[in-house]
């Protein structure tokens, strides 16, 4: 894998926040990225130095208390094929059941060559993605049941809401990677929906986007709808990571079938595993928030693991998401004091491994009041300042993901927008510490009209698409339109001023193809 | 002052977030400290490694092209006997002009004696503060002209109003301190209006306040009324910090008469300046943000340096008011991403200095909605991240000052709470790694009923004041009520559940007869 992460970097120019070059190598990607300013959002880096709410000790404990969960209790393994891996690699199996152990030091010999960094690629090139290192990349919600705007009320997942969204995730370059199905389509049968909606990920977007792992099938023909999307060969796939799947372990310390059957088929070609505990303290985890970061860290630790047992160096992310219940009613809370602290003791463990750490963009609300802005905002301080390199959920998000909101989404893209602005580095130059405009306008007068000020106004400051900065009698004049009013307004906007992603007419037409055979094939089962 | 600064120091304990006590010092606070839960919030302390958005060489730059202002340009300073005051101590005197030249070297000698941290004291000994190092002080909103409630509407300030906000920042331990007239009371006249408010703040609350410059004799006035309220002698309060004044410079690089005779009187009876340009960049400053905040540390210099002319050691904190405006209407914006650098910055510079570092919660929201919540947040984000010892505006501020929002005050409340709960430190014991739960629940299990969850699970998360985290049905059964809703209910049960805090009659007799006193005088002249 050090190969491949080599030659994906080299290809292509690490630009900074808001297009400043740091590094050129020339490669082919070189001369698209100096295209310029549309490109502004496209490749985050974040220069932060990541705060760590743990010291070395603590952290070691942690770490030590994952390694021994994994060694003395083990985790519920619930496939066959992967048992067998696993015992090849030296996990100790139990016969007759699900239950393997691993030592601490065959984990930490297999997560040793998972790669520190590295690119993966999307159809057009100029969408490439980093992950891990300082990489900031943000996904679109995935794998919401319903989905709601004002005017249409919540209502189930249906693919013309599927397809609005992946339109939206096209239209904000501040929008890295889709994430999976914003929302669930269910009015296309399950046998087929991943055919429908992986061709229209490819078509309606030019980005990197996602498989579930729902059995092999399903893998495979991702991986294949991906190759054809990108018209490369199967063996450039292989060394060129172009797809990625979420793989959740059913928590506590189990990881079943599907899931690991995904692990296998992804990491033997290559692709990208983000191996995601959903350790809720007090409900799948200890109801303390180390213990619940421990055992998210023994599972994480045991899917990473197994990626590298499959194919030594393949592509993985190490996921957290572990927040707090609502004790009086167990419901999941996101966005929480809880949560922040979780992402941030994440982040110190993805880098004592050196793994690209994935989190979240998270909050409960039920609809875009001031509680769904406070949750996600911490979610993003915290998913910020600690360090994550893959967000999923980053915009659309709401009531704990059960639903996509299209006014969310504005909501969330301008949120990341101000958080992108925000790692822009500051410019300290002769010229922007201004002393000739000090002296130019001294004590007592205004820089309106001074030429610094004339020169640099249109672009000195970020322009925000929902704040309302009129006053507050304009604003009555204007109805006092909310934010939400103003997210209501601009989603539909944004989706009448979309245009598809320009596309090679013989890759559309060997993807419609795929797409017709298998649907003739009759798609997959779909009774596992 | 460094005697006063040890002095205050010893007289009460250091406590962290959450009532863990890290010092005992046995002085006379310390048996009162040790009552408990309901000072939860009292005494926070933000032990994050401080953001550093600027290395020192741009910090330096920064630092450097500041002092030049001051020796070259200079700052505007209108009143003579503060002239008189600085050309004693070798500043450069135009004569016949207000403008005043600083020698670096001048002001350097000057800020070195300002403590780095002090004690502030109120009547009631449970609610002093300390300024500066890693402690984190908020006050309430200050000085907004108008006030609104839903159903009030939006309304001009008026006693009662008033008396309500400051009730409320009584309610709660988060909010340390008061932090002027939370709305300007119109209704009273204004020759006595400081009479009246002070007064309320002694007997309404039992926290410290602050006294606007406005005028020598209101100064003299707010000093009296405060140490009545301490029952102290002048001597003691000279020696222990009992209030504070913001003092404001008219930007770019003017201190007019009254802030000028505010410093002189304040500091010169060792009480607070907190020196806050306002330095709104493209506006009143340069419309880089470095330039602005180049501009913002000239003038906060100056008057800090000022604050040691009058009296060596004097307390004094470094303010940041940096923003940028809207460049379409020249609005101000608050809680942006250039306001983020801006505080981060600002905090690099007042740790430079050794100086208590204030910064305030901001936004420029018209309503409760979502802006309200995401501008704030992020202020808070770049505040705590960025070290602010002293955050004025921390509950109640909407449209950029103009209006005190009894809702907006709920909201920061709540938002405040979460940023204390998020400092709070990690428990890492073994017993919170919990790994004998993860035994005892093993693959597959759950956590609601183990011991190890029964024994925490009512106080292992914070519960929020606002966030609604029913499912969507119940929600809808409720009449789906928004942040703001719940916000409304939340500040009318609180004040209906306010209880004024226990004064000696003697203290609240002295000073009823101090008010009629002054009052039968004829309170103060209001014509200048």
């Amino acid at each position: 894998m050090s190969d491949i992460t080599t030659s994906a970097l080299s290809e292509t120019d690490t630009l900074s926040v808001g297009g400043e070059r740091r590094r050129r190598t020339g490669g082919r990607g070189a001369e698209r990225i100096r295209t310029g300013a549309a490109g502004k959002y496209r490749n985050l880096v974040n220069r932060l130095a990541k705060t760590e709410l743990l010291d070395p000790a603590a952290l070691d404990a942690m770490h030590e208390a994952s390694l021994t969960i994994l060694e003395e209790i083990g985790m519920d393994i619930m496939l066959p094929e992967a048992r067998t891996i696993m015992k090849a690699h030296g996990a100790e199996v139990t016969e007759g059941s699900d239950r393997v152990r691993f030592d601490r030091n065959l984990i930490m010999d297999m997560i040793a060559s998972a790669p520190r960094e590295f690119q993966m690629f999307a159809r057009n090139p100029e969408r490439n993605v980093k992950m891990g290192g300082n990489n900031l990349v943000f996904a679109q919600i995935a794998s919401a049941p319903f989905v709601a705007d004002r005017e249409g009320g919540r209502r189930a997942g249906n693919q013309e809401d599927f397809r609005k969204l992946v339109k939206l995730a096209q239209c904000y370059d501040v929008i890295h990677t889709t994430g999976g199905y914003p929302v669930e389509p269910i009015d296309i049968h399950a046998s087929v929906r991943h055919l429908d909606c992986l061709s229209d990920m490819v078509k309606l977007t030019d980005k990197v986007f996602h498989c579930y792992s729902l059995g092999k099938q399903r893998n495979l023909d991702a991986i294949e709808i991906a190759r054809i999307g990108r018209g490369v060969s199967m063996e450039q796939m292989e060394s060129e990571p172009s797809l990625f799947t979420i793989i959740n372990s059913s928590s506590p310390l189990r990881l079943d079938g599907p899931m690991l059957q995904g692990i296998i088929e992804m990491s033997s070609r290559g692709q990208v595993v983000v191996m995601t505990p959903f350790t809720l303290a007090g409900a799948m985890a200890p109801v303390t928030i180390a213990g619940a970061v421990v055992q998210q860290n023994a599972e994480a630790l045991c899917g990473i693991a197994f990626t590298q047992m499959v194919k030594r160096g393949a592509p993985v992310v190490y996921g957290g998401f572990t927040s707090n219940v609502d004790m009086k009613t167990g419901a999941p809370a996101f966005g929480t004091p809880e949560y922040m602290k979780a992402v941030i003791v994440g982040g110190q463990l993805a880098r004592r491994y050196g793994i690209p750490y994935r989190t979240s963009n998270t909050n409960a609300a039920n609809t875009l009041d001031a509680q769904a802005a406070y949750e996600s905002a911490f979610s993003l301080w915290a998913l910020t300042q600690g360090g994550g390199n893959f967000i999923m959920h980053s915009a659309g998000w709401t009531e704990g993901g059960l639903t996509a909101s299209f006014e969310k989404f504005i909501l969330d893209v301008d949120m990341l927008q101000m958080v992108a602005e925000f790692l822009t580095p500051l410019d300290v130059s002769q010229d922007a510490l201004a002393l000739d405009a000090v002296r130019e306008v001294g004590p007592g007068g205004h820089f309106f009209g001074t030429a610094h000020t004339l020169a640099r106004y249109e672009s000195a400051f970020y322009s925000p698409i929902l704040s309302d900065w009129r006053n507050f009698e304009t604003w009555t004049e204007a109805g006092r339109p909310t934010t939400y009013d103003h997210a209501n307004r601009i989603f539909k906007e944004k989706l009448a001023s979309y245009e598809r992603p320009p596309i090679d007419p013989a890759i559309e037409e060997e993807l419609d193809a795929f797409v017709a055979k298998r649907k003739a094939e009759g798609g997959v089962a779909t009774d596992f």
